[in-house]
C-alpha cells in the first residue's frame, strides 16, 4: 500500500501515520518530495484495511498495490487449473489443454424440448449440457423455471446422454437439492455478489460456474470466486457474459479481453457465453469463433428446438445451419491455437 | 408493443406475426410503409412476450411501448404515497409532503459506538435511525457484521431512543429474525435482483427500503419493487445510491435526475442516499442540499463517533462540523421547497 | 510518482528504474516489501513521463500521485475565481459569490425566434444570451445552424438587450469571426477533445465556456481547460451538461457531484445545463434547484417562443409555467445557499 | 416512425399528429388500443424531424424505425465493400475476401525510429505503414508530434518501403498538406464527431480510415461515415478501437462485437485496433487472433524499435517474440476463416 499524503500534510500528520502502521506491525517508508510526501507501506495488508488510513488527517489517497484475492491468484499458483466435472469414470475437462463445448436449452420447459435440446446439443459436439430449472428474471410477470421438476427432467437427461449437467441455482436453500441432480452448480450474473449463496456453492462439494456480474470488475469477479475458494472449493469455471455499457446494439458488450488478463491474473479456467452477451442469435458464431481464438478454455451457448416457443431467451438460441456453423468452429479452430477439443475422458489419476 | 418488419420481409411473414398475436387474443394494426411495414398490437402485453416475437422470420425488431410494472406504476396510482415506519403511535412518514432525515452509523460495530452515532444522529435531526447488522463486502477478509448481536444492540437503540430503525438484510433465511428487531428492511444495493430476497422481505410485514442496483437502469429498478409489492407489500421507499460510470473522482456517480424521473413514473417515495453514492465525506452536504432541492423525499446518512476506527465506510462518516452542517441544511431547506420537516408523528387515522 | 515492481522483479531490475529517474534528476525511494518493492519518485513530473517506465522489465504497474494540470489547479491558486463576460462597463460575473443565470434558444433559426427567445430570457431573469449558429449534429442531414448570419442576429441582439451573448464555435478557422460578434465563446461537449479548437479559443481574447465531453472524466475535462489556460487565457467557465451511463431514461446523466470535486480541484467556475444533460422539459426546473443547491455558479438552460417549430432539441425548450417556476427558483434559491444573483455589473477595479 | 400517445391523450391530440404528418406528405396510421394509441407514420423521415413530434402534446414517446444512415447502409448496397488504399499499380485492398495487417510506430519520432519501426512491420507482414505525425493527447504537456516533419518522414518510409502510408490528421486546416504526402487519412477516435474534419476528409480524394469514437454507439460511429461520404468519399474504412466503460484492466474495453455488428448494417470495410483498445502489450497478441476469428477485414498495431524511450504509448508496443507471434498469427488464421492475406496487389480492373 502506498499513502499519498495531501501537499499541506505537516510533519505530525505524516507520524502519525506512521505511527498507526507501527502499531499493527507494519513499516513505513517516507518518501518526502517537494509538493507531497508519500508513505509506503509494508507488512500485513489485511491488518492495514483497519487502519481506515483514508479518515486520517493530511492523507490525500491510498493506493493499494498488490491483489486482494489470494486463492484463486496465480501469485502462488503459477500453473492454471483444470476443473473435472461429471461423475468418476465420466469427467470432462475444462482447462488449459481443452477446449470445451457447454450447450443446451436457456431454460427447461418440458421433457421433449430439453430431451431434444440436448440431443442438438449432443450431435454437435457438445460435452457438457446446460439447461435452467431456476430462472432469474427481470419482471415477476415471466416465466420462473420449473424448479425441482426441472432438476429432475435435468437428472433424466444425464442419464440418458451420458454428459455431464450444468444448472443455475439462485437461493442458498436450494444448494443441496441442486448438488444432488447435476455435476456443476451455476451461479448466475445477477447473483455474482450475493454473498451468501457464494458461501453455500463453496460447500456444496460440486464444481462451480461463475458468471461475471454484468457490472462488475474483473477483480470484483475474482473476489467473488475467491468467496467460494474460502469455503474449501476451488473447482470454479469463470465465464465472461458481457458487461452493460452504453453501446445499445447488444444486449451486453462480449469482454473478449477478460479471457487473457483474467487468464494472466488467476490460475482458474474461463470460458465465454455469447449467446446471453449478445442476446442476438446471429452474432453467436463470430463470438464464439473469437473466443476460441483469443484464448478461452471453452464456450457456452443457448440452442432451442423452437426458438419460437421458448420460454426465455428465444431470440438468442441456435439451431438448424447456424448450429452445424458452430460445431463445426468448435471441431476445427481450437486445433488451430494449440489445443485439444474435451471429449469425456476417463477419470484422473 | 409495436413490430417493425424487416425490409424484405414478405406478405407470408407479416400475415404469420398477424396470426400469432389473433391467437392469443390480441389485435394487430398493419402500417405498410414505403421501406418496411410496421404492425402495431393492442392487447394483454403479457400475453404477447410469450410469442417471441422477435424469432420470427421477417421481424426486425419488437419496441415494447407501455411500462413492464403495474402494481408501483403512477399510470394507475396517481397520487404519490407516503409509507409509515415505526411501531404503531410513533410513526414517521416517508412521503411527498415531508423530508425525512435518516442517519446511523454503516455498520454496528459495538453498542457503544452504535449508541454514540444514533445520538449524533438524533441531535442532528434524524427521525429514523440506520445500521448495518449484516454487510454484504467485495472481499471476504472484511467484516461482514455482528449479525445477530448487531439487531440485538439495534433493538436496544430503538427503545432508549425512540426512533424507528432501518437495518439491511442479505439473505432470505434471515428475514423473519430481521424482521422482529427493527421497523424497516432494507435490500441492499448487491441485492437489488435478488429475486428471492425481494420476495421474501414482501411476505415480511414490514415497510422495504429498496436501494437501486448501482448497474441498474430505473425501470429495472422499479420491476425490482412489483417483486416486493407482488407479495402485497406496497410500502417500498426507493432510495437513490449512486450508479457505476467511467467517472473515478466518486466511488459511483449520483444520478440525481433519477428522483424526479421515478417521481414521475411511480408513486412510490424515494430517497437520496449520498454517503454511499459519492464515498467522500466532502461531498455529503452539498449532494444532500441537492437532493432537498431536487424533491427527494429524505436523505440517507452515515454519521460515525470516530471515522477513524470505523470498521466500514469510515471515509464517508460525518462528524462535527459537517454534521451540523447537514443539520442545518436538513432544517432549512425543505421549507424552502414546500415540504416540512418529518418528527416523529401520531398514528395515522 | 510511485513505481510498483512485480513479485519476482530482480535486483537490476530495481537499480535500472533508480537509474533512469536519477538520470533525468529525480530521485528515487525504494521500499521493499515482503512480496514486492515499491519506488517513489520526487521531482520534476513531466520528466518522468518521458521515461516510459511502464515498459521497463520489472514493472508492474505506476501510479500517478499529483494533477496533471498547474494552471487551472486550486492548489497555487486557492481563491476560486470569477470569470467577467461582456463589454467594459456593462461585464457580468460567473464565479464563487453570486449565481448567473444564462438562457436562449438551442439554435438562432431566425431574427424573430432568437428575439422573442431572448425576451423570454431577460424577463426570466437572465443576464447572458446564449445561442447556437454553428450546430454539430449527430446527423449530417439535420439543420447545421446559420453560419455568419446567425452570428449577426446574435449581435443585433446583444445591442437591443445589452445583455452578453455566448456562442459555441466548432471550426478552429471560424474562431476569430465568431470572437467578433459575441462575447463568449462555447466549446461544446464534442470538441472539448478538439486539442486545435482549444488552443484558437485559448487564443481569441474572450471569455470560455468549456462543456465536458459528454464522456469525459473530470480530469480529462480540467486537461482540456489547461489547454486553453496554457495560451494564455485563464477566463474559462466549466459546464457540467451530463455524462453517458447505461440509463436510457435520461438523455445523458447529470453529474451533480462534479460540481464540488470541480471547485474542490479547480479555482475555475463551473455551471450546469440542465437541458442538454436531460433532454426532457419536466426536468429542467427540479435540476436547475439541484445545481443551485449543490453549489454551482451558474445554469444555462434552453427556451423556445414555439418548441413545436424548433429546429433543434425542441423536447427540452422551456416556456411558459415551467420558465416561470425556473425564474423564481433562480430568484429565491441561490440567496438561501448564500449567494447574490448575477445582475449587470459595473466594470471591475 | 412510430408515435406512442400517452394514456390521457385526448382525441384531438391524437388528430393534431395526424395533420403536422400529413401536412409534410406523410402518412398517418391510427392504432387505438385499451391505453394507449400508438400512430405508425409512413413517408420521408427527414420531413417527420422537422415537425417535433415529442413536443405535441400528448405524445409520450417516438421511435425511429429506421437507420438514420443511407449512403454506407447496407440496405441498398447489399455487397460489402472493398476499399483500395496507395498508388495506383500498388494499390493494397480493405475488404471482405482479405485480410490487412498494418503496423508501424504510434508516433513518427524521427527517421531511423521510424525507418527501423517500419522495417519491422514489413517482416512482420504487414502491407500498409502507420505513424503519426500530429498526436492529440489527453495533456498539453505531453508530445504532440513532428508535424510537417513528420509527413516527410512518412513520405520517406512510403517511397523507401513500397508500401502506403495512412497517418492522422486532426486539424481540418491540415487535410490537403497530409493528402499530399500520405496514401490513408486517419480520424482518431477524439474527433470522430468534429464534422468540420470529417467533411474536409470527405473532399480530400483519399481513403479516410475512421476509428470509432470511444464513446461513440456504432450507430454514431457509421453517422460519421455518412458525413464522409456526403461529400462524396465512399472508401471509408471502420476502425473499432475499444470503448470506454467501468472496467480498469484495460483501457478501453474491446468491442468486439462490433465486427460483425457493422458487417450486418453497414457495406464498409471493418477493421480492429487491439493496441490501442487494450493499452496492454501481453493483449495485443490474443485481441488480434480474436479480431481475425470474428471476422475483422484487418487489424493495425503499433510496433516501435525501443518501447522504453517511446515517446508515445510505449507500454502497447510489440517487439521481439510477441511480433513474431502475431506475424504467425497473421500468416496462418485468416485462412482458416476464408481469407487470403493482403499483399500488394496489383491495380484494379
Amino acid at each position: 500500500m502506498v499513502v499519498v499524503m495531501s501537499p499541506d500534510a505537516t510533519d505530525e500528520q505524516i507520524a502519525h501515520v506512521v505511527e498507526r502502521v507501527e502499531s499493527v506491525g507494519g513499516e513505513a517508508f517516507v518518501s518526502k518530495g517537494v509538493v507531497r510526501t508519500i508513505i509506503g507501506l509494508v507488512g500485513d495488508i489485511d491488518s492495514f484495511h483497519h487502519l481506515n488510513l483514508r479518515t486520517l488527517a493530511g492523507v490525500a489517497d491510498v493506493h493499494r498495490i498488490s491483489d486482494p484475492y489470494k486463492l484463486v491468484s496465480r501469485q502462488h499458483h503459477p500453473d492454471r487449473s483444470t476443473v473435472w466435472v461429471g461423475p468418476a469414470g465420466h469427467q470432462v475437462p475444462i482447462g488449459p489443454d481443452t477446449f470445451t463445448f457447454i450447450a443446451g436449452p436457456c431454460a427447461v420447459e418440458s421433457k421433449e424440448q430439453t430431451a431434444e435440446a440436448s440431443r442438438m446439443a449432443q450431435s454437435a459436439g457438445a460435452t457438457i449440457i446446460r439447461g435452467g430449472a431456476f430462472k432469474p428474471r427481470t419482471s415477476p410477470y415471466a416465466f420462473q423455471g420449473l424448479g425441482l421438476a426441472g432438476l429432475e427432467i435435468l437428472a433424466g437427461i444425464r442419464e440418458a446422454t451420458g454428459l455431464p449437467v450444468v444448472t443455475e441455482v439462485v437461493d442458498p436453500r436450494d444448494v443441496p437439492m441442486v448438488a444432488e441432480h447435476v455435476d456443476m452448480l451455476q451461479v448466475g450474473t445477477r447473483n455474482m455478489a450475493n454473498f451468501g449463496l457464494l458461501q453455500a456453492v463453496g460447500e456444496a462439494g460440486k464444481p462451480v460456474l461463475l458468471k461475471r456480474g454484468m457490472t462488475a470488475t474483473i477483480e470484483e469477479w475474482l473476489m467473488a470466486a475467491e468467496y467460494i475458494a474460502q469455503r474449501g472449493n476451488l473447482d470454479v469455471v469463470l465465464c465472461e457474459r458481457g458487461i452493460r455499457t452504453f453501446e445499445p446494439a447488444t444486449r451486453n458488450t462480449l469482454d473478449i479481453s477478460a479471457v487473457p488478463v483474467v487468464q494472466a491474473a488467476s490460475h482458474l479456467p474461463v470460458i465465454v457465453d455469447p449467446s446471453h452477451a449478445s442476446g442476438r442469435k446471429d452474432l453467436v458464431v463470430p463470438l464464439s469463433r473469437a473466443a476460441i481464438a483469443v484464448g478461452a478454455d471453452g464456450v457456452i451457448v443457448d440452442v432451442h428446438p423452437d426458438p419460437e416457443t421458448a420460454l426465455c431467451d428465444g431470440p438468442q438460441a441456435l439451431l438448424g445451419a447456424e448450429l452445424r456453423e458452430l460445431a463445426q468452429a468448435v471441431r476445427r479452430l481450437p486445433e488451430v491455437v494449440g489445443r485439444a477439443p474435451a471429449g469425456v475422458l476417463a477419470q484422473r489419476g
